[in-house]
């Protein structure tokens, strides 16, 4: 099978499977779920446990450089992600990191009346933001789509709007919002938006500081590859530190945390995002992960994943029997990350299908099956015989099987 | 050197130090802020990181049952601590749980003027607290002795409380809380208490249910073993989950968390603390190291801590440089920790010179220094090896040393 970029004449893939663990036989389109492993955080953790924990017991804080951990971590990241240092720290769960930030951008503009928020969004995302809305008496929460807040803020409607909180990359469409063109629609009315990277830090190009971005949150397990529900990271723009007021103050987040003081002093900075202890022994796993990623130019591995999504699509379009499916996601690259969402009456039963040959997919309520393409260990092969394997089953109608349809605790 | 406890008639002590990574040479007093590894968790983790991350990758979530482990561990947890199955759930850090329960306490009396918080605890527990209070105007916070709330909720006074936050074991000085008391005498007036077990979890029995003990929190990296930086864990009694409605409402505590809907509805009973999705690598650490504990009788346990804490002092009291030492931590078994706080003007130097020689204790502003007694893991002649080198630093006058007294990041 020849493919104009398997030629010579192509940019080199910057792919690198050969550095992940994955099953052989399987193409896994599930990176945008949870991240596969680095070989390397086999031997990280190995030293973590075993010379860090084990051996420098609790001088590992100094020894190790653990007490660090969420700067230098985060910094790294920021790195990645636009952000120049001390404005991104690694600490606790998306929620939470959400819950923080959201209730910074409250705190703005506290007699505006409207709080926006993306209907089809992650559900925690909504969730966390009507809590904190709740402790705001005559505020409005709407749900729009996120055509509708951009709508929004491009007038003097805008005035009332308190704050936003928006994801990068929706995780069920992969639609993705213009990001630059939103948050300075936002600053013109100095409306806040808090903005949810989950789906997009690691894969999609992203210039935090230079878009003028005030918050942002995110995902540590997803492209990141950080393992099973490794911490998240938290974006404070340098500018809206010092009025950062957090709303749980940890003795990790203090100025002088070994100091034990009665009374809670924000460290400086985004240090102030930190609340308790860190959880060590994740944070160097991701810290691996991070360095294998690192490694890969930025723009190179979004080219590359531009590359997967048009080869896959391309392969699915060209047999008639694909037109059962509706493709969700959009096709412009500017306009999405990294995955091809499929609407089927049928998707629960095609993911279990494709996960009988190999080709480990997911499946989003309602009838969506996701198929996540993290450029950093998928090659352009995997896509042609992802596609194969799902026209196969479509032409068979192989997802008429009785035990595709038996559903598990978490699907 | 003979010891009635060391002799044939004496109950065999139920330490198990072989089952822990202990550098050579080493008396580890440190349990109390980070636990010592138990040698299954290097294997633990290994497997969980290559087998389950790497080969099973997202399936993972139903097939190494990672889905439920913030539930089962909790109930493994519980069982420890006198609680029965559905109560306790692990998850986040101790500062976030505190954060939510203290919260759902705040809601049980909205007129009631006070909230009545620990003089000494720990500092993220008070600044949680107060954080929380800000959103509840005309709320006054006091800062009391121990001694003093529980006089405050002994009378009619009681009935002006709205919450009481409050540490079992006090971090700094060991002393321990008559826990059944306080909280008969808080139910008595509906008051609710919100328990920080952060030192009291694996080392002093508890029997939550039985003492009536409406929301606890604590620690999975202290006497629990799991590693530096191990998710926490959060009791909420029965009778009291139907109710709290959480302030961190996440899509892992949702009734239905992979139909992703639109609207938050609370799972049933504890599940609900849950928020984000769980750090899985962490949880598998800490579930291997409460199997070790669990595996030792915890009576039999805490009767040889007390064992330790009488020969450690009986052993540094025989010398009369010793009375350059003021004990902080109450002889009484029944009012302290597993620790021995002392005070002296030099103590951080006493720490530094005590590692050098291979005793690592800690110090804890202002001039404590703080000898944490692990029951599972240290023997009776380590506190005989530990006595013996505090008073010939002190005879020797050795904290006089320029080199004792330079400040690491950590203390």
């Amino acid at each position: 099978m020849s493919h104009p970029a398997d030629s010579p004449m192509a940019a080199p893939s910057p792919a690198r499977p050969e550095l992940f663990a994955l099953p052989p036989g399987v193409i896994y389109l599930n990176g945008n779920s949870l991240g596969a492993l680095p070989h390397a955080v086999v031997d990280t953790l190995d030293r973590a446990v075993r010379e860090e924990w084990g051996q420098q017991l609790v001088g590992a804080w100094n020894t190790a450089g653990w007490v660090d951990l969420p700067r230098r971590l985060g910094d790294r990241i920021g790195e990645r992600l636009g952000a120049a240092g001390g404005q991104m720290r690694v600490c606790d769960s998306t929620s939470i990191n959400l819950y923080k930030l959201t209730h910074a951008a409250l705190q703005w503009h506290p007699a505006r009346p409207q709080v926006l928020l993306e209907a089809g969004a992650f559900p925690t995302d909504n969730y966390i933001a009507e809590s904190l809305c709740l402790g705001r008496p005559a505020t409005t929460v709407e749900h729009l789509s996120a055509e509708a807040i951009s709508d929004r803020l491009s007038d003097a409607r805008a005035e009332s709007v308190a704050a936003v909180v928006l994801s990068h990359v929706n995780y069920r469409t992969g639609a993705r919002v213009d990001l630059p063109r939103l948050q300075a629609l936002a600053a013109r009315h100095d409306v806040p938006v808090v903005w949810d990277l989950a789906h997009s830090a690691g894969v999609v190009p992203l210039a935090l500081d230079a878009w003028g971005v005030d918050y942002a949150v995110g995902c540590g397990y997803k492209f990141l590859n950080g393992g099973p529900g490794a911490p998240a990271f938290a974006y404070v723009a340098q500018r809206r530190q010092a009025t950062l007021q957090p709303v749980l103050p940890g003795w990790f987040g203090h100025a002088r945390p070994f100091a034990f003081e009665a009374t809670y002093s924000a460290a400086s900075g985004a240090d102030r995002l930190q609340v308790g202890t860190p959880p060590i022994l994740s944070m160097r796993a991701l810290e691996t992960a991070v360095e294998v990623l690192a490694a890969v130019d930025a723009d190179a591995l979004w080219r590359h994943a531009i590359a997967l999504f048009e080869r896959l699509l391309a392969a699915l379009e060209a047999d008639p029997v694909f037109a059962e499916c509706t493709v969700l996601t959009p096709r412009a690259a500017e306009q999405r990350g990294s995955q091809l969402s499929l609407e089927h009456p049928q998707a629960f039963a095609l993911c279990r299908a494709l996960a009988a040959e190999g080709v480990v997919a997911d499946y989003r309520e309602p009838g969506i099956l996701r198929l996540g393409l993290a450029p950093l260990y998928l090659t352009l092969a995997d896509m042609d015989r992802a596609a194969a394997m799902l026209l196969q089953i479509l032409r068979e109608q192989r997802w008429q099987k009785p035990q595709f349809h038996v559903r598990p605790q978490v699907t």
